[in-house]
C-alpha cells in the first residue's frame, strides 16, 4: 500500500544528511561542548558553526541564538524569562486566542502568579487584526507574543506590522515562528521581532532541539538553572548532536526554499481545488492567500475528524485533526472556534500538511482515496441528511 | 598518539548499538507520538516501551518515568516543581554545599522567590552527615534534594538513610542520580526517594534527553508548559529518538553492569594507586571506597590545574578540573572548597573518569604520562620550592 505522510506540521522525517551528522556527533565527536580538551574544544566549535547556521537563516547575529530543547522550551523562556526579568516595569502580556498551547499555558501560568494577560480574538480566517494590538497596550504591557503563522490552519499572521507597532511603543515582541523558519524565508529585521522561537524537528532536523533568536539588548532571565551554558540563559549540557543536525538543516533549507516554497504552493493549491471540487459539504480554514505553503486544512460538515483520520491511516495516509499537541482530546480545536466555525464543522476538520520530499502522485493519491472515505462516513453517519447524492436504504 | 578519553563524567560517547536505534526513529520511525495515525502510534509504542526500560533499571513502575531533556531540566522539574505545588505547605527546602549547579541555582532562584534553603555541610571526604539532615527539617520542610553521588570527587552519600529520615518526617526527598544510574545498580525502594535525576548521556545514550523518577502519589506541579505530554508533566513533542536510545541504554547497562562494575574499580584502583605511589605532593579527593567504581580525583600542589589538564590533552588524554558545567570559571571547584580543601591543593585537582571500554593500556599509558606532565609543569612554576627531588638551576 501506498504510505502518504501529510503531518508535517507534527513533525518532519530528519533529512538524511543531517542523520548522518547526528550519527557522527554521537559516535566520534562526542565531547562536552564546556570541556577544555580537544573532545569538548571540537563540540565547542561545531556548536558555534551550528549557531552562525541558525542566524545566518533568519538574519539575525550568532550571539542573538540560544540553543533549547524545543519549541515549547523557547516559548516558555521568551515569555516568562521576559516577564520574569521586567516584572518591575508591568506584568501586562498581549497574545492571541489561536497560539500553541506552549505559549497560551505559559500566560495561564504568569495569570496564576499575578499577572493580566488579553488574548485577543481572530477573524474568520484566522487573522490578528494588528489595530486590536496597538489598542490593547497599555503602560503596563512587557510583551506581545503572537505567532508567525498558525500550526493548525496555516494563517499567517501580520508580524511585520505588530512589530512595527510594538516597537513604536517600546514593547517586547515575541513570535512563535516553529512552522514558519526552515519552511518559509524569514528574517528578523524585517518583522523588527525581539524574540523568535524556532523547532528543529519541524524543519527535518531532530527532535529535542529548537532555538530562540533573542535580539541583542533584550532584558531576560533564565527559567532553567543550572550551568552556565548558553551565555547563562538557557542550562544543561548542550545537544551538541541535536545542534549541528540543526545547524545544518538551517543551511540546506537556505538554499532549498526558493525551488522549494513555490512547488509546495503548487501542490498545496491543487490539494485544496481537488478537494473543493469533488466533495460536497466541505470549507477551507484558514486565509487562502496568506498561508503556509504546505497547509491545507479542512473542514467536512457530518463527520467526526477523528473517524476520518483513522480511515485515512488504514489507506496509508497520515494527517491529523489539528495539532498533535493536543491529540486525544475530545474537544474541538480552540483555534477554529476562535475562528468562530460552528461546532459541527471544528468536530469534522483535517490538516494535511505536505514535506519536501511529497510529490505529484502523492496528491493524486490523496485525491482519490479522500473522497471516497468522505462518502463512506457520511452513508454510516446518523448526522447525515438523507440526499439524492448519498443514496440509502432507509427502512 | 594514542587517545585516552577519561572525562566520562562530563559526557560519554553513544553506544553504537544506541546510535543505530537512534537513526532508526530519525529516519524511518519518525512520528510524533502524539499523533493518532501509524506512524504516531509506532513512535507512542517506542517512547512506552523506553519508559518501561527506565523504570526496570531502578525498581520503578513505568507510570513514575518523566522525560525530559536532561538533568539539569529533571532537577529543576523536581524541585521547582514540588516548590511550586506544595508552597501552602511551607517553603524550606534542604540541600548540600556539594550539589550540582542545577540544583544549588534552582535553589538559590527559589530563595529569590521567598523560599529559605539550608545548605548543609559536608565532611573532609564529601559525605553529607544523615543527623544533619533530620536536625535541619523543620514543620517547614517541603524537600531535602541530596545527590546520589558527587559528581567531581565520586563520594557516594548516604542516600538510604536519608531517605529514611525524609519518610519518617513525612518530606519529599529528592536526589540528583545522573553520575549512579547505568553505572551502578540503582533501587528506588531501597533509597526511600520519592524523586532522582536521571541522565542520557552520561550512561551512553545520547544528549538531550533524560529522565526523572517521580514516586506515585507526589505532589509536583509542571514547569515547562504547554500540551499534555507526559501526563501533563512535561510539554514539549517528545524526543522520540533519544527516549529510545535511552531506553536501550538502560537494558543494556541492566544487563552489563554485574561484570562491568568490578572490572571499573579494579581500574580505577590502580591508577590512583598508581598516582599516589609515583607523584609526590599529590592527594586523593573524595571518599577511598564509597566512591563512584568510574571516579578518580587527585590533587597536586604546587600545580595549575587547568595547565595540567592542556599538557594532558598534547598527551592525547581527556581529562577535566570538576565538573565541564562550570569549566572556564577561574574559581576553584565549591565541591573541594565545601570539603575543607585549602585553596593551594583545590587549584591543583584533575579528575579522571573511567569508562566501560577504558583498557587496561589506557590506564598504564596514563601512569606513564602523568608523572611525567606533573615534573615539567612543576619544574616550571614559581610556587614550586626548591627541594632536592627536583634539581633547578637557581642563579
Amino acid at each position: 500500500m501506498r504510505k502518504v505522510y501529510l503531518d508535517h506540521a507534527a513533525t518532519t522525517p530528519v533529512r538524511s544528511e543531517v542523520a548522518e551528522m547526528v550519527s557522527r556527533f554521537m559516535l566520534e565527536e562526542f565531547g562536552n561542548a564546556s570541556s577544555v580538551h580537544n573532545w569538548g574544544r571540537r563540540a565547542r566549535e561545531a556548536v558555534e558553526r551550528a549557531r552562525g547556521q541558525v542566524a545566518s537563516l533568519i538574519g539575525a547575529r550568532s550571539e542573538e541564538i540560544v540553543f533549547t530543547s524545543g519549541g515549547t522550551e523557547s516559548d516558555n523562556l521568551a515569555i516568562k524569562g521576559v516577564a520574569l526579568a521586567n516584572r518591575e516595569r508591568g506584568r501586562h502580556i498581549i497574545t492571541s486566542r489561536i497560539e500553541h498551547h506552549a505559549v497560551l499555558h505559559a500566560c495561564e501560568f504568569l495569570e496564576e502568579e499575578g499577572w493580566k494577560v488579553t488574548y485577543l480574538p481572530v477573524d474568520g480566517d484566522g487573522l490578528v487584526d494588528p489595530d486590536d494590538v496597538r489598542r490593547a497596550i497599555t503602560p503596563e504591557t512587557v510583551l506581545v507574543t503572537i505567532m508567525m503563522a498558525n500550526n493548525e490552519v496555516g494563517t499567517i499572521e501580520p508580524v511585520a506590522e505588530i512589530g512595527r507597532i510594538c516597537a513604536e511603543h517600546d514593547v517586547y515582541f515575541h513570535t512563535d515562528a516553529v512552522q514558519v523558519v526552515g519552511n518559509l524565508p524569514v528574517d528578523v529585521e524585517e518583522i523588527r521581532v525581539d524574540l523568535m522561537t524556532i523547532s528543529g524537528h519541524k524543519m527535518y532536523a531532530p527532535k529535542g532541539v529548537g532555538a530562540l533568536y533573542i535580539r541583542k539588548g533584550t532584558r531576560i532571565a533564565s527559567v532553567l538553572h543550572g550551568g552556565a551554558h548558553e551565555r547563562g540563559l538557557r542550562a544543561g549540557t548542550e545537544n551538541v548532536p541535536g545542534i549541528v543536525g540543526m545547524g545544518l538543516a538551517c543551511e540546506l533549507a537556505q538554499r532549498e526554499l526558493p525551488e522549494r516554497v513555490p512547488r509546495l504552493r503548487s501542490l498545496r493549491d491543487r490539494l485544496i481545488d481537488g478537494i473543493l471540487a469533488t466533495i460536497p459539504d466541505v470549507r477551507l480554514n484558514g486565509h487562502r492567500e496568506r498561508r503556509l505553503p504546505n497547509n491545507v486544512n479542512v473542514s467536512f460538515r457530518h463527520i467526526e475528524g477523528e473517524a476520518l483520520l483513522l480511515d485515512l491511516d488504514l489507506e496509508g495516509i497520515g494527517a491529523s485533526s489539528g495539532s498533535a499537541c493536543t491529540s486525544g482530546s475530545l474537544d474541538p480545536s480552540h483555534v477554529l472556534l476562535a475562528m468562530g466555525l460552528p461546532y459541527e464543522w471544528a468536530h469534522g476538520s483535517v490538516r494535511m500538511t505536505l514535506g519536501k520530499d511529497t510529490t505529484d502522485e502523492d496528491i493524486d493519491y490523496v485525491l482519490e482515496v479522500l473522497p471516497r472515505v468522505v462518502r463512506r462516513l457520511r452513508d454510516m453517519s446518523p448526522l447525515t441528511p438523507i440526499r439524492k447524492e448519498y443514496p440509502r436504504n432507509v427502512h
